[in-house]
């Protein structure tokens, strides 16, 4: 046996028992011939204390061998700390030292294990193991584990049966790109990792599954940015014999379920918004509705006055931002400056001051007196207006980049604060400037508004929702198509021949053939959500062995090279 | 909304309530002006009662066009039936519908959608959908799913953390085939998908989590055996500081806990019986307990008579069957055909018969008397020995297959009865004579017992276990080696050159040198114990969208080929 208890239980009450203990040495004191160590584990750290005048010369030889990071084993006897330590649930005791094991040494770690830690990324990736041994990182996956679980509770409690569902299954060309994986039984010929158990869980409708749920390793060979991962995790559900509102009022009673449970949050209800408003009023499709800053659009209002970068321009957007009119003007042009950097791309940001006296100060006080200015942003006295003009869509996009830039200088993204909202009605297509064709804005299973198609394939709406907290996309999901022409004819819309749409999807297709009941669900990204709930945008810190940005693995250094023996079981040849 | 009920849930004491509910078409009854129509969801069925005279000309017109698995929506009227039909648990009502709608055609399945369905396998497979539709298969899947939840209930009760592992890990050439995953950002390098998490979670016990589980999808590209899938599911566990008796202790109460909970049968302790005692006793390292007929050893005691198949084999064993003197020539007949045939291999099968009366007859009782075939087996009256002889490893297995066969035949494989077993003190290594080398009999991160390998390699034990239900293997563990000398140690045993081990495992080799605390686990096959507690020796039927014996999806037609495209971008070629 290699402990009794461990190294965050013990109290006041268990003075004078006898304990064995094992753990991580975390720290040592040496004060000449008393010596404090602090023992680490999962649960806690525990302080032990060696009299060097009480305690065997093996107790004293091997105390001396410690180093940081050694796996020892202990027995002793609990008594009373002469100075408590209130940071510490066993700080009214520590551990008088009757023996002590080295179960395995350590070499000096590459960073220090504490909350703050001296350890760069990439080294900390390297060592992700050690890494792991710090509260914050260990604490996120702990918090994974728990909010995981109560997914599961909620969604059994409410009859969703889990079920899985393959990771070998077959490349589609559609969407993002696929891992692939040679088949060595069957050469020349490739399974898919699949992007999300999509078809799956409609053929599991189709079955007569009614309430299914799968908490799912996904798969994206994208190029990655700063926070994506090729593999994630999803949160996939899918019910049967549902509308919107019945898939709506049961996931917002998930998310608000684990709010209360995992971080005793009360939820309001959640808005709904439809994806027209959220760009209208925020330039983007997942607004963070935390405070206000809405848009007005001046694009009408502001023309025809002979100012030309208004006359010129197809859409003019603006917000008003309250106390704005203290900014200095340093501060300002800093959020001109913010604006023009490549990855915004506004050419030029309009501001007029509202001063508290009332009167107006503006960058383009030239071309407009103060009354006009005033009559176009609606502003009060204290706010500061912010314009941006050109192109109806980039504009709106740069100024909702510009709302949460503000939003944050502001300390407007109050991290005690949730807010999560529905945001609807998505065009079912997207136009493709490039490839002259149409894309689905969700993916190529989601049903129509009505199940009916406009003649102008883009002025049809999506029954599509997507949930959003505080700024981020957290899940989306959609009302399916159930019916084979309906499906047929997306395809079609989508460009794919009659074939094409047979090859790839001819099963489910097929399914649709034998009493398919109408269905829909979502999903939801829960390394976002776990991140999210934290307070934090990254989700590397949530997941126990995240890859890069080159969708490497560091620390076991993959991918790697595979044996010419392992590519000629497989058929293939590198070019 | 589409339904108030479900279609297993109304009761007497709903009679008079107004309902709506939706589900397919089971069946029709049509008695001229009455019809009745069998509506079926997860649920159940109920049953819909319509009087033409009372009704719509709409809903006749309606109720025409309907036909098998057509999914349908009535409103209607709870009433109590002229006759109650208690095989179901709505059976004493039924609804006289007022309104319906068809939701979805069906054309007529390719196969009938009852308990026992007219389909073959193959039929069955392309249209899984359909034939998940089936109450046993379904039920299979709701049974694995209350089953997934109660594993990880008690797992959470008893303080392990659920923890994600990677599926993109790195290729080992070690052990069974990986199935890869070429990177198209890395090119010319390669994923490989996990044949299980064992180092990624002996590193997250490097990390201090010290109770770990998962359940997670595993994969082996191996030549697929009649009951094997491509990916299979892993109850993935790991544990620090804990020996032997702390993991089998933990674990021994999940299988309890799971026996209790979803079948309500109460199992007795697990025994324990060494693999070397398992061998000699059962002729497998998997026996089914549930009944007697261990073996005798004649190696010696039946040598030396003159009797040339005994005196030249290396090996003679058999066991006792009660009641077996009752077999007629016939069936004794059909036991030697049956050793015979070449999955079995046996040279022939020797027995006697020892008759109620005293009486001996016996296919050697040309060589002995009565006297000594009483005395080599040591049977009573009314038995059958039957014996075996040659090669020492085949003899004890043809002979252990024998014994399941007898078990089989005689009825004493009880299909009530659970008896759970720990086999343990498995060989360290194994010689392969093919390769001239030692393979290892669980993987290469088993500690030896007391963590000490033997000078001869042959005779080091594994600290390793075996849980075996029924002569299932169901789970293996072990506790593994922590210190990195005694890792570097077993891998040069196994061939590996010193550079070999490090490219392959320096990660892990590296991470012992930080403070690796002693650790140990197991992993169960989920599909296996789910197929077992049910009493069923297949597990395809539990799993819902399994692959054919040659790792195809027939559903889905996977895998198949992909784009040139595709493949350019992977940089790899056909052969």
């Amino acid at each position: 046996m290699y402990r009794t208890h461990n190294c965050g239980e013990l109290r006041k009450s268990d003075i004078n028992s006898k304990v064995k203990l094992s753990g991580w040495v975390q720290r040592i004191r040496n004060k000449g011939f008393l010596i404090w160590i602090d023992l680490r584990d999962r649960y806690g750290i525990t302080q032990l204390f060696i009299n060097s005048e009480n305690v065997s010369d093996d107790v004293i030889k091997t105390t001396k061998l410690l180093g940081r990071e050694f796996v020892i084993s202990i027995d002793g006897k609990v008594i009373e700390r002469e100075a408590y330590n209130n940071k510490i649930a066993t700080g009214e005791i520590e551990i008088s030292v009757d023996s002590i094991e080295i179960l395995n040494k350590s070499e000096i770690p590459p960073f220090t294990i504490e909350d703050e830690s001296d350890g760069g990324d990439e080294l900390r990736m390297k060592y992700r193991y050690l890494d792991l041994r710090r509260n914050p990182i260990k604490n996120n996956l702990i918090f994974r584990n728990d909010l995981s679980f109560e997914i599961r509770k909620y969604l059994k409690d409410n009859g969703f049966i889990d079920i899985e569902t393959p990771y070998l299954i077959k490349s589609t060309p559609e969407g993002a790109r696929d891992f692939v994986v040679p088949s060595r039984i069957n050469l020349g010929e490739f399974y898919a990792l699949p992007q999300s158990p999509q078809t799956f869980k409609q053929l599991l409708m189709i079955s007569g599954f009614d309430k299914y749920f799968q908490i799912v390793k996904c798969f994206r060979d994208e190029d990655l940015r700063a926070d994506r991962q090729p593999e994630f995790t999803q949160i996939d559900c899918e019910m049967s014999f549902v509308n919107q509102d019945d898939v709506i009022s049961t996931f917002e009673g998930l998310i608000k379920y684990l709010f209360k449970n995992c971080l005793n949050i009360n939820l309001k209800d959640f808005k709904k918004i439809s994806y027209g408003e959220a760009i209208e009023k925020y330039g983007t499709d997942k607004p963070d509705t935390r405070f206000e800053m809405d848009f007005f659009n001046l694009s009408e209002k502001a023309k025809g006055t002979g100012f030309k970068i208004f006359d010129e321009s197809e859409a003019i957007y603006g917000f008003n931002v309250k106390s704005g009119a203290e900014l200095s003007r340093k501060e300002i042009d800093s959020y001109v400056d913010w604006v023009k950097r490549p990855q915004i791309g506004a050419l030029g940001l309009i501001w007029i001051k509202h001063n508290m006296d009332g009167s107006i100060k503006s960058s383009i006080d030239k071309f407009f007196d103060a009354d006009q200015l005033k009559n176009l942003t609606n502003s009060s006295p204290g706010d500061i207006s912010f314009i941006i003009s050109g192109n109806k869509k980039k504009t709106l996009t740069q100024l909702g980049a510009l709302r949460i830039e503000v939003a944050e200088r502001f300390g407007l993204r109050n991290n005690k604060e949730f807010e999560a909202i529905w945001v609807t009605d998505f065009p079912l297509f997207e136009w493709d400037e490039e490839s002259k064709s149409y894309h689905s804005m969700h993916h190529p299973f989601t049903s129509p508004v009505d199940g009916v198609i406009n003649k102008d394939p883009s002025k049809t709406f999506a029954n599509a929702y997507d949930l959003v907290i505080n700024g981020n996309e957290i899940g989306g999901g959609s009302i399916r198509i159930h019916n084979k022409e309906l499906q047929q004819k997306v395809f079609s819309i989508l460009g794919f021949s009659e074939k094409e749409a047979d090859d790839q999807f001819g099963f489910l297709l097929n399914a649709f053939k034998y009493g398919a009941p109408p269905h829909g669900g979502i999903a939801f990204g829960l390394d976002r959500l776990v991140a999210v709930m934290n307070n934090d945008e990254t989700i590397r810190d949530y997941i126990a062995f995240p890859k890069n940005n080159s969708g490497r693995d560091v620390m076991i250094d993959s991918p790697s090279k595979i044996d010419n023996q392992q590519l000629d079981d497989l058929n293939i040849k590198l070019n």
